[in-house]
């Protein structure tokens, strides 16, 4: 049984604040509590059906507290439209970022990021294209909001995400010889530029794209040409498209 | 003013059964607004602010009917968590689509897309790399659905989308030298495959691909690779991200 104060707790994990505070994050849907199980990363509390325990041979070893509980304790305490068999509480890992990680590494750096599904979806992303670290400015939404790992699909445990000034990391990086890119109107064509397979990719805000002070920094600027007919085609793409099509781009030349 | 009849009206464009009665749908948002009276496809009804009408000199022609209203009924009418200042009621066009509108063209086809916000960011790329018809299985998501349209940021304006049999078309776009690509876990690497700049490429359901009786009838099997660092990565691509990434290898070919 999930007691009162426990649905609580689990609906207090919608604020970043208490997700600070308690150091933890909420992961729904089989699937992905499966992936957190899985992980590695310590999980405090996995809230579940019998089924759903039984069918998947958790044991009370699968979490540091196991909760055999009803499908509409798990309704209570879900942000989800349609909770589904389980629930896990997560401890947000404290990882590290050294220089030494960067090197030799293609990394996606997001500035001012500010949709939780955006997030969500380039993390998955970066997943796919082997990229180990996700570099955000501290304006950026907060990696650990439901919605963000929602949209990662299992991604959040397997790239490191880390919070930075943005500014101060592109300085570092070109001055070890390390290219900085970054996504501009005015850019020069992705598909025509010579890329490095090693590097950091600056992808930037919905509305506004990368800040002046960022962009003041970067000296690889690139573009995703428009393919649209005459002028009259969308001015933009997805900031989550957009790095699709960047990270293909740049992983498709090292093969 | 905004009657209270008009604004049941516009809430009940929610329901695809009461579009396709009155044969229109629902376009919110400031930007998307100004575009759809941009763009030739009859307005119905325009219904905004008066500093909105004003500040883009909106006069009494720009809708069959023009409503000055508050924001307050802005909101009652809107779908949107945070209304803008305009909603208009646009007429679902009726494009016809023949054969020879596909020759010589690159044209996306959708199998039972499902999301909203999925086929929205699709009909936003199809526009970005200048493919002017996507064609949709008859069980996907209604493109006229309010979240397809904020997702496709004005782009249903200048897509034209279709419902058919996606087998029968696979099967007469073959049968007239047509190539039909479609993306398959066991398909070729799309980086290494050759790619016509003419053909359709079918995209499948966000959990189970492209259905089997289509499947079978696509001779070109491609597939995007996972550059993740062993087993570890995750297992799929968000359908829209796909769908961007293998649009990008298409059309840069053709630069």
């Amino acid at each position: 049984m999930l007691s009162k104060n426990k649905i609580k707790f689990i609906q207090s994990l919608n604020r970043k604040k208490t997700r600070d505070q308690e150091g933890v994050f909420l992961v729904e849907g089989n699937k992905v509590v499966l992936e957190a199980v899985a992980s590695g990363f310590p999980v405090k509390l996995l809230a579940a059906s019998s089924s759903f325990l039984k069918n998947n041979r958790l044991t009370a070893t699968a979490a540091k507290e196991v909760v055999e509980c009803s499908p509409e304790e798990i309704k209570k305490a879900s942000q989800l439209k349609t909770p589904q068999e389980a629930i896990a509480v997560v401890e947000i890992p404290t990882h590290q970022l050294t220089n030494a990680q960067l090197a030799g590494e293609f990394s996606l750096a997001l500035d001012f990021i500010q949709d939780p599904g955006n997030l969500g979806t380039i993390i998955r992303i970066a997943d796919w294209f082997g990229i180990r670290q996700v570099l955000c400015s501290v304006n950026s939404v907060d990696c650990y909001n439901p919605k963000v790992i929602q949209a990662s699909m299992g991604a959040i445990f397997r790239v490191q995400i880390h919070y930075l000034d943005l500014a101060k990391l592109a300085n570092e990086a070109q001055e070890s010889q390390l290219p900085v890119y970054g996504t501009f109107l005015e850019g020069e064509n992705i598909y025509t530029s010579n890329l490095s397979p090693h590097g950091i990719l600056v992808m930037g805000n919905e509305g506004n794209g990368i800040s002046p002070v960022l962009a003041g920094k970067i000296r690889h600027k690139i573009h995703i040409p428009s393919f649209a007919h005459g002028n009259a085609g969308s001015e933009s793409l997805n900031v989550a498209t957009a790095t699709a099509i960047c990270c293909s781009e740049f992983k498709r030349r090292v093969v």
